[in-house]
Formats: structure tokens, C-alpha cells, sequence
């Protein structure tokens, strides 16, 4: 093991940044402790500006800035200041008159932000590439026995704080920690070179670029994964897209576990769906009950009602804020292990507060234009990356194939009744009635049996069927799911449309007199 | 758009490489193309021994190898003569004796071999984390303009092939692609490097680092991802751990798609589960026949009884070499998306031949002990990280709960229904009988539905499900799960027990007689 021991106390820093954040006072609070700033261009004109004493790296290693800066501090006395093994290499230190870097300060341009400008040119891209910055950091990182690498604004107080308390010198566990934070810096930043250039290489036409580098920071610690005698933990992006269950705060209750984190990101991701005050309760990764009411209670009532059996220990997720009365009514009526909204009034909180184990979360609000992101699968040996499915439909793209034509209500419901169809796994079956889903077949190798679990469902809550709409998330290969439906009492259809049978599944919606509506656009989730 | 342009020709090249593969062969080849050869360290005394001139980095910079080689490249001799302009900064460049360097070739140590070795310490570790070799790097990918960065032994032919078609220089997409090579290593070695010390922060008691860093490479763009209006593509690692369907070969076939990908996947997984020949079908995620048998030809007949209608359209994977004979009765029986084994034999090959769509995959054989590895479950905004599920028991930890003993044909069935159990989307039921799966209740938000679903299937296949034996994934939450059973016929029980009502539920097997076993391992797959 490692053995627990402080720096020699800080006497030479090497100031150079992109985010100039706090830089200033973080420098006039070094230079307060008696140590001495080399600094370079836009940083050393700023500190100067702010009457902090700076020797620019060009006068410390007596080679003028070269190549507008390409390798100003690409110098042994720069180097050899850093990487120098105190004790080891003072003889040879002195000898060449190399300094000693105690530490180094150096944060990078994110390269994501200059090539998300869509006018950014290659050669601004190549530009924006910094070789000396990460030189540095990755220098002082490995050097972490001796010298102290900061990377990130955040962590300027602490230094400072850690220093008051130690004499100017920080300890071996804070100095590994902040070179690891360095290494993920410089990971994280050759990672999205290697993605930019690498999806626009001009033999490849493909908007995935040839190594898929992916970095996540860690959230939590799970207690274990899907399974018990699996480990897990939770990370998120850096920088997330839009409010979800990534960038949600848990209000109170026991902490989420991992099969708690995906089911509320399906119910969260489905409710958001819904432009009018809508309820998704998830069990199993899948919904079990959706429904769109005059407020967030009412939804809540009527998607209880598809399913309550397997609403029993879900996940529940609205599009409005959580309030009084539907907080009161979840906790009153049934157990419930996480509850996610945009918000959550004072009052609903107070009321959640009686069960302390309920997971609360407060996930911001999200915009109505979705973010593009990308969805991964795991195979053993390999990832699937795929564009997330965001495909959506609007009543001018159905198209009416039955002779038979939709009610206004029955358009209502076909378009609800999609929604739900797309987040339950395939093959997906769903009956739907006024906004509210009425069974709900779910994940099965074949069609029919979804629409079979879908009416066994409804008949078993006492909800019926007659009347309501239907959606299938892909075509139907064979007619039988067609006569199953209007045995059901099934009278209208959404479905993407696309089998080679279209013809003989028209003329059964014709037959029993039932309208057939086409999406074009199927919706698989496995 | 970029201008295709070639580079002048290579006059000088830095070579230090940690892969020495062919380096002797690719300086000799530059040394009679004229080019001259600058090195270091070990890459010195190797192309000295064969006879290559080779000007040694310290002669050609002017400073003596300090701090034992810890800075030997970080020089501006260096990086001036990698990094500068050719056209704007010639005269900088003859004014400081910065002679241009034209191509670098250097290979970084595999930093994740170096910290596999379990005696590797924190300063071993720390040691092998190279500064100079990325620098150069680097700064050589970031020139690409004018310079030649090559980090791989593959390339070295292509370079000396396209050299002698251009007059000694390389095209503009050459470079790129190689620079794109570059970031893509530098990338990777960082992010081993941050995931490593990430891990072992003193102050964390955690297996997963502060930041998860992944790197992927591409296998192939897809046509669509899980639907077409979804992009994708499939990546694979670059050193896989075990024979998969991303190690796979395609010996035949339509394109695979990004479906047929992933229910390959399952399909492989979970036949890698027996040791007796077995044959796994699945379709949407899912298993919807399994068998065991005295061979191939056997374990698919069987499997195929399960579920003929789901079966259609399927993914058949076996554990053993694909046959004539079997390939024979899948070609004349069914529809099929995908065939896979580790091996396929001439025969076999030939037979598959006649239907030119149906994609086949050689696998190559995996090792009995299974590898460790990481299962991921994308959420919108991040990332639930886990270890693979490669829990399983043996007879000897099942603990009979029941009154009934199981008999030894009984738990023969129960253990192979168990290993399918754990394959199928929860909550799950299956019933076999005689090593073959009699019917599969998978994806649902209710235990008892996806028993309900087993006996329905059963019943439409017109297998009888009397005297089978039942697994459930999960423990049952209520009695009625074990009433149905019976009732169905249902003799012995397989599950992993810990309900606060395990006592009803096994006093429900004991008034049907029904052997009930506890595996204390439970196996959700969502």
C-alpha cells in the first residue's frame, strides 16, 4: 500500500487555462503563501492585470515563444521541473538549472464546444487541438508524488484550504486524487478528438465514428446490480442533454437501486411523451398503466385502474408537478417504491414524508423539443449504439387504410394508445379507452399473444374491452391478431403497417368493420 | 471540404516504439528510401543491431538523457520539428536549427498489461505511464497537415506501398486516417490509466472508477438500428475475452442486422449454459425453445416443438459444431434469421448454402470458465453499469424446501430449466420436462401472468404440462403462483426463495405435492 505523506510545501505553480474561473483569486492566494507564478499568454496577461506577479514561461526557460505558442512549454525546464523525482534528480536539477514545478494549473478548451459550431472548419478543429496543456497535466499527474495537478476550478479552495492546514503542502491521497481527475481530463478530451475526426474521415460515410469513446461520471454506488450477487454503480454524463433520470434529485426515501433507475427512466421517458397532465406507472420495465387526465390525480386514478395488481411496488412518473392531492392518494392507496415528477410542490413533499422509504425525485423540467442522444446494447464482447428513438407521429401522417374512418375520440385515443405502445417491449399489444390504457400485452415472441394478454388483463380488472382502440407497435404478419381484436371489440387500429400480408389485414379491419390506421414507423423495444 | 494533397517527401522519421513487431523491416525500408532515422532507448539498440543508421534523439537535440529518459523527447528540437508549418514557420524553423520531422512512429506500452499482473504496485503502475511517447504523438496527429503519425505495426506495409507510388511522401487522407489512429490510442491509454487509479483512490470502497471510460471499435455500420428510422452500428472490443457473437464469423448471409445482433447474442449466451449438446431458439430477446439432446440434430428438434410459431423467423444457436444433419432439418423445416455455433462443418455449410439469406456464424469455441465481464443498461442522461449475470448453482446448493423430494430426473429438469429461467425477460416463468422447454412466460409485470402465459402456450403447442417441473427468476409474492401450477400439473419447483411469505408458499407446494427447491440466487433480466 501506499504510504500517507504531505508534498514538499508549494513554492513554484504553473498557471495556464482555458476556463479562467477563479483563476485570479486562486492565484493571488498562492502568491499570498509565497509562491512564485509561471504563467503564459491569456492567463499571465490576466493575472498581471490583477497585480499578480508572473514569470512567463518563455523568460523561465530562455527559448522565445515559437510557432504563434505551438510549443512553448514543451521544454525540458519545463518538463524536467515537472517530472523530476525530488530526492532522485536534484543533483541533475541543479546541474541544468531546472526548477522544480511543484504545481501545475492547466485546464483545456473542451473540444466538444468548438466543433458543435456547425461552421467550425477542419482547420479550426486541428487548431483547436492543444498538445503543451495536456503535456503538462498528464507530466504532473504521473509525477503526483511530488507535484500537484489541478485541472478543474472546483477544486481551488480545497488546495488552498488543504495548504493552510499543512503548511503549504498537500497530501499523497489529495494529490492522487486531483491526477485522477487529470487522467480523465485528458481522456475524456483525446476521446472526443478521436470521435469528431473520426466520424468524418473521407472514406467512411457513416455518422459513427470508427472507435466509439464513451466517458461517464460516476453518480453512485449501487448496493447491487439487476442482481444481488452482481456489483453496479451509476453514472451520468458531464454535460446532460435535458432533465432525466440522470439529473434528477432524490427529495427523500431509501437510496435507488439499479432495477429503481432504469424503471424510472422508462416511466419518465414515456410520460414525457404527453402534452396533457399524464400518469406512467412501470413495473418490470415496462408501463402497466398510462393514462392522460384533467390534472395529475385524475391520471394518476385512471392509470392505476389498468393494472392495480402490478401497480403494486411501481414506479410512478407525471408531466406536471407532483401536488397535494395526488401525493395524497398514491401514498394512501397503494406501496410504491419511486415517485418522479419535473417538480414537487412543499405540500406533496410534506405528504410523501410519511413514508420515509418512498424515493422522491424532483427531475427538472424538460424541453418540449426531445434531444437527440444515443442508446447503447450490450453484447457480450460488443456495444450497439444506435440513435435513441425519437421518431414521433402527428394526425396529419396517419393514414386511414379501412374503409371504415376514425372518430375524432377514436384518433385521440389511437394517438395515446401509439405513445404507450412505443415504451412497452416488444411485441407490444396495447387497448386504450379515453386516455387511459386497458391492457397492456407486453414482450412476447409472438403478436398474438400480446393482444391475448392484453384482453386476459383487462377482463381480469374488470375493465372492458368493447369499444376501445388498439396499437401494435410493428405490422401484423397474419390476420388472426385482426379477428382476435374484433372478437374484443375492438374498433379502431394504429399500426405501423409494412407486411407483405397488408392486403388481407385491410380486408379483415374492413370485414369486421373496424378503422386501420398506418404509421409507417414501427417502434420495437426489446 | 478538405483538399487532398500529398505531403513532401519523407526526409526524416522518429521512430520508438514499445510494439517492436516489424520495426526493424519498416526502418530498413525507409533507411533505402532515403529517409533519415532519429530513435531512442531500446528502438535504437534494436535497429542498430540490424544494421540501420539511427541518429540518436539526444545527439540530434543537444541535451544529455536526464532523470532516466523521463524527459528525453520533451524538447523543442522535438516538437518544433513535429509541430511547425511547413510554408509558415520555415524561417523560424532554420533560425533556431529546428530541422522538420516528417513522420513519427511510436506505440505506447499496453497500460492495461502492465496493471493486469496482480504484483503490479502503485509505483510500478505509476512508471509506466508514458509522457513523451503521447506528446509526440499528439503533436504529430495534430500536424497531419505535413506530418505522418503511425501507431500501429499493420500500417507499416501500406506506408512503404503508398511511399514508393508518390514519390517518398502520403496523401492528405492517409494522414488523417493515421492522426484519427493516433487520438484513438492516446484516448484509450488514458482512459486505462484514469479507469486504474480511478478504482483505487484511498478515500473510495469501490470497484468502479470515478469515471467510466469505454472505448469501442467499429465491427461494422448497420443498415438501421432496432428500427429504421433509428441509425447504428456495432462495435466491438478490441481485445475480446471470450468467443461471442462479437467474435463471431460470417460465413454466409444477408447483412446482420442490429436486431439479429442482439438476439444472437442471447441466443449464444444462453446455450453457452449446458454441457450436453443443447439447441436455444429466440425470438424478440427472448428464448422460445430450448432443448438438451444426444446431439444437435436432437436438442433443435426438440427445441423447435416448443414454440413452432415463434420459432419462425428465429435465431438457433447451438454449443456444439453445426452438423449436416442438422443444418439439413432447419433448411427443410423453417424460416430462419440466423444460425450459429462455435464451429460449422463443410457439410453443414453446403446445406445452409442453398437458402443464400440465412446469415451463418462461426463463433469459435469458449472456455468453460466463463469470463467476467460488464453488462450496461443505457437511461437517457447516463449510464447503470454491472457485472455481467454469470451466477449460477449446482445440485449440491439447492435446498429442497418441500416435503416431496425431487427425484434425480427432476432435478436434471429443474437445473436445466433454471439455466433458461435465467435467459428470459422478467418476471419469468418456464415449465420443461425432459431436458426441452414446454412452455415460456416471459416479460411480464406479474409473476402469475407469465405463468398463466407458460400453460397457455403449452397447451396451443399441444405439449401436455403435466408431470413438467417449473422455474420462476424471482421468488413468488403470493401462493397463486404455486396454486396455478398445480393445477397445471406442475410436479417440482425451481426459485430462489427470500418472500416475507416463503412459509405460505411452501406450505402451498406441500398441500400439492409438489417438490419445491431454493436456489438462493436470483436472476431478473429486464
Amino acid at each position: 500500500m501506499v504510504t500517507i505523506m504531505t508534498s514538499r510545501p508549494i513554492q513554484r505553480a504553473l498557471l495556464s487555462v482555458s476556463d479562467k474561473t477563479g483563476i485570479v483569486e486562486f492565484a493571488q492566494a498562492l502568491q499570498q503563501r509565497g509562491v512564485q507564478i509561471l504563467s503564459t499568454g491569456g492567463t499571465a496577461r490576466l493575472l498581471r492585470e490583477h497585480e499578480v506577479t508572473v514569470t512567463d514561461v518563455s523568460e523561465h526557460t530562455g527559448q522565445a515563444e515559437i510557432m504563434d505558442g505551438r510549443v512553448k512549454t514543451l521544454h525540458p525546464k519545463i518538463h524536467g521541473g515537472i517530472l523530476g523525482r525530488r530526492g532522485t534528480d536534484d543533483g541533475v536539477m541543479q546541474e541544468q538549472d531546472i526548477a522544480p514545478i511543484d504545481m501545475v494549473v492547466v485546464n483545456l478548451y473542451p473540444f466538444a464546444s468548438t466543433v458543435a459550431d456547425p461552421n467550425c472548419s477542419h482547420q479550426d478543429a486541428v487548431e483547436n487541438i492543444d498538445i503543451g496543456g495536456p503535456t503538462m497535466v498528464r507530466a504532473a499527474a504521473k509525477n503526483h508524488q511530488d507535484v500537484t495537478i489541478v485541472v478543474n476550478a472546483n477544486d481551488y479552495d480545497r488546495v488552498i484550504a488543504e495548504m493552510d492546514t499543512q503548511a503549504n503542502s498537500l497530501s499523497f491521497d489529495t494529490r492522487l486524487d486531483l491526477a485522477v481527475r487529470a487522467f480523465e481530463h485528458t481522456a475524456q478530451y483525446d476521446g472526443m478528438i478521436a470521435n469528431h475526426f473520426g466520424a468524418r474521415l473521407p472514406q467512411q460515410e457513416s455518422p459513427f465514428p470508427r472507435t466509439f469513446n464513451a466517458q461517464f461520471e460516476k453518480k453512485q454506488d449501487l448496493r447491487y446490480g439487476e442482481n444481488s450477487h452482481q456489483q453496479a454503480a451509476f453514472y451520468v454524463s458531464a454535460q446532460p442533454q435535458e432533465a432525466s433520470v440522470a439529473t434528477s434529485v432524490q427529495l427523500q426515501g431509501k437510496a435507488l437501486s439499479f432495477n429503481n433507475i432504469a424503471d424510472t427512466d422508462a416511466a419518465l421517458e414515456c410520460v414525457k411523451s404527453f402534452s396533457a397532465p399524464a400518469c406512467v406507472i412501470v413495473k418490470h420495465a415496462n408501463p402497466c398503466g398510462v393514462a392522460v387526465g384533467e390534472s395529475c390525480l385524475d391520471a394518476y386514478d385512471r392509470a392505476f385502474k389498468t393494472d392495480p395488481t402490478s401497480a403494486f411496488g411501481g414506479i410512478i412518473a407525471f408531466n406536471r408537478e407532483l401536488d397535494e392531492a395526488t401525493a395524497k392518494a398514491i401514498i394512501e392507496r397503494q406501496f410504491v417504491e419511486v415517485i418522479i415528477a419535473p417538480s414537487v410542490s412543499e405540500a406533496a413533499q410534506q405528504i410523501v414524508a410519511s413514508k420515509a422509504n418512498v424515493r422522491l425525485l424532483s427531475a427538472g423540467q424538460w424541453p418540449a423539443q426531445r434531444t437527440p442522444s444515443l442508446d447503447f446494447k450490450r453484447v457480450n464482447g460488443g456495444l450497439l449504439v444506435q440513435d435513441n428513438d425519437l421518431g414521433s407521429i402527428t394526425e396529419d401522417e396517419l393514414r386511414v387504410v379501412s374503409k371504415v374512418q376514425p372518430t375524432a375520440a377514436q384518433i385521440d385515443d389511437l394517438l395515446f394508445c401509439w405513445k404507450v405502445a412505443k415504451f412497452v417491449k416488444s411485441n407490444a399489444i396495447v387497448y386504450a379507452k379515453d386516455g387511459m390504457t386497458i391492457g397492456v400485452g407486453a414482450g412476447q415472441m409472438s403478436r398474438v399473444y400480446s393482444a391475448k394478454i392484453a384482453g386476459i388483463k383487462a377482463a381480469d380488472e374488470g375493465l372492458e374491452v368493447a369499444g376501445s382502440v388498439m396499437a401494435s407497435d410493428a405490422f401484423f404478419p397474419f390476420r388472426d391478431g385482426i379477428d382476435a381484436a374484433a372478437e374484443a371489440g375492438i374498433k379502431a387500429i394504429i399500426q405501423p403497417g409494412g407486411s407483405i400480408r397488408d392486403d388481407e389485414i385491410i380486408q379483415a379491419a374492413d370485414e369486421h368493420g373496424i378503422a386501420m390506421l398506418f404509421t409507417g414507423m414501427r417502434h420495437f423495444r426489446h
